[in-house]
């Protein structure tokens, strides 16, 4: 029997199964509750749009294309199409600064391998993305504890990054309706880290894979339009925005983008010519295909749909938590994050709650690059009806309330 | 304006354009006779069952699977088909063993992300598959010549590594029809491969992006296969074979396969997990849709077209050449190589062509690791018709003969 192990890089040790990604397995027994998930839902999923987009590739002139090889960069009309629809939030820019990746999550790894040597310092929130640990983990970086509020000098992180034998890399950020949390950062705080990026000389990473999910509240522009705005020119920009259309349109199509200067972006179409070639071109079409028809109209679709999800999440909450128990409002998005009192353990309630009361949710642990946050959970309000929803947090609250009286 | 290449890994130094990429480029002029490319004929891709693929997924009851998320290790159906096929070739297993990839450059890509560390040695022979090389680089190996004559002892292997500051990782190798030579191993030296790997203790990378497309002579079976029937089990092999889409079905997918022992396939389903989720759902489900239906047919028919190319490119090859000119004579596959006069070089070589008889092809240097090669040339046959290549090849004929002249 070969001995693997001796045989792996030592970045492999770093991947890890995700405890998400198992507990999703377990979560297919039909009688329980689930909010662990994150995933959109699929009733929602404009499956004739799609139909009519495959049928139209493969029977017109572009068909034999669509089957073949196509170039690293990206089909080009769905580039010029994302390019006209960054136009519309600040972001101007050409299809030169719009670069195809298979789902944000590549883009995300992509950027982990392009600027993350061994012991190099990327600056994440505590909780963050824990796929944008995972993806950066390979690349064997510490992270740093990103501070939004500007309390932390430069010469501070700067310290950190040398202490742990390495220098400031990158500032990973999701600044709207944030995985886990629903956050959104305010105009002062991206301003404030583009200051610090501006400071450390370091690119920023702007995960964006939630911001069209916006159900009320005004939009905060994207820091790179607001980076655009201050220097003139996207080429003149340190900021790297990386979008999806798996929560838009549709994820098994895997198909998501990175929005950059041009110099970034065409150091990554090396990148990819190199670990895939190019990502799938019969998808890009038919993403391209169904967005120039009606993304407008499906993205309002979505965010009705989810938008009373929440409300009904966030009602149910007021009425079943106890006191002691707090939890975010966001304003788009698919999470609420939940704050437990202190002492008590996520993992451990999320083992009771699966046996007596079924529901199922994400201990918050996992989100934390220090491990912090034994506190914390996550909830995904994108897959259940109100009803479900309702009944899921009185659950939930019922078994609170017995530990609360167990401690 | 931010200075991108003071924030780089390492890494991204050895990210440099694929010679044959920016060429493919240039050579959309339809004034030029290609042999260069060496990606399939658009039109052998079996468009019609691809529609009606897409078409059926997207109207049945699986319709919302292909839109969504899906498992990293691959949609099980076409693992289990996949299984199936590799019993076949002598290389039983289930789908346990079976990985899909968005084609099998993320293959390769993955490999070198999960042995390589930085000064490792790849074993590689001279020239090898430039794709592979590209892979590799971004894990900064060292390459060793990887010698199939048994000649040489595996502490000469050891000490060469050992000299570059690493250890040897594994041996690379494509048995059929490889890409660029068009040569295949024989059983002998792929079980001398085999004997080297257990003696290094390293592990083989099979690529056999090529092997279904034999036109004659008897098929060699994998090494992998060769593995099992000497060790008894999958899991107890040390081969990781690589398997493509690409040249049968249709490369615009990008559904490629890896199939090894479990302990290794795990690992690589953690990798992936971490750095795009998984492959295309409905993708994969289109190409299990077509492969149940009519695989065997479809590699017929791509057979009976590229052999008869094949011929009409060696009989092309023997009337035109000059003396002094040597070439290959491939049981499968797409390509011919040729070796030029010691001296001529084969970049000068297009320069030349390109201006004067407009006929492409790709100079052999860059599928050497060491630099080599100068004097070779890569010819694709598999997208020219018969009286197309018999005019290239007496373009080139001429262009040589006036090169021989001139020297």
């Amino acid at each position: 029997m070969f001995k693997w192990e001796q045989a792996f890089a030592t970045r492999a040790s770093r991947m890890k199964a995700s405890e998400i990604r198992e507990l999703l397995k377990l979560l297919e027994r039909p009688d329980i509750i689930s909010f662990a998930g994150g995933i959109p839902d699929p009733a929602l999923f404009p499956k004739e749009a799609f139909a009519a987009a495959y049928a139209d590739v493969l029977a017109g002139e572009n068909a034999a294309a669509g089957l073949q090889y196509s170039v690293s960069e990206g089909y080009k009309p769905l580039r010029d199409w994302l390019a006209g629809e960054m136009g519309k939030i600040g972001i101007s820019c050409t299809a030169e600064n719009v670069f195809i990746v298979s789902g944000s999550q590549q883009g995300l790894d992509y950027l982990g391998k392009l600027f993350l040597s061994p012991k190099d310092t990327a600056l994440v929130t505590w909780p963050t993305y824990l796929g944008a640990l995972q993806a950066f983990n390979a690349y064997e970086p510490t992270y740093d504890r990103l501070n939004l509020s500007g309390n932390r000098t430069p010469d501070a992180y700067r310290a950190t990054a040398a202490e742990a034998g390495g220098r400031v890399k990158f500032a990973y950020l999701s600044a709207d309706f944030a995985n886990p949390t629903g956050e959104t950062v305010d105009r002062a705080g991206r301003e404030r880290l583009l200051s610090l990026a501006d400071e450390l000389d370091i690119p920023v990473i702007e995960d964006a894979a939630y911001q069209s999910l916006r159900y009320d509240g005004e939009a905060v522009p994207p820091i790179l339009a607001l980076e655009i705005a201050e220097k003139g020119d996207i080429d003149a920009t340190r900021t790297i925005y990386c979008g999806s259309f798996s929560k838009t349109l549709a994820p098994g199509l895997r198909v998501g983008y990175i929005v950059a200067a041009a110099p970034v972006i065409r150091k990554l179409v090396l990148m990819k010519q190199a670990a895939d070639l190019h990502s799938s071109t019969i998808n890009q079409m038919a993403i391209a295909h169904v967005a120039e028809r009606g993304f407008d109209a499906q993205v309002a679709k979505i965010r009705t749909a989810y938008s009373a999800r929440r409300d009904a999440m966030l009602a149910a909450l007021q009425k079943y938590m106890p006191e002691g128990v707090s939890w975010t409002k966001p304003e788009g998005g698919m999470f609420i994050w939940v704050t437990l009192p202190a002492g008590m353990d996520g993992a451990t309630l999320l083992a009771r709650s699966i046996e007596t009361e079924k529901v199922a949710f994400v201990p918050g642990q996992a989100f934390h690059a220090d491990g912090s946050g034994a506190n914390t959970l996550r909830l995904s309000f994108s897959c259940a009806d109100a009803a479900t929803i309702e009944e899921g947090i009185s659950r939930l609250g019922r078994l609170l309330n017995a530990e609360r009286l167990a401690a």
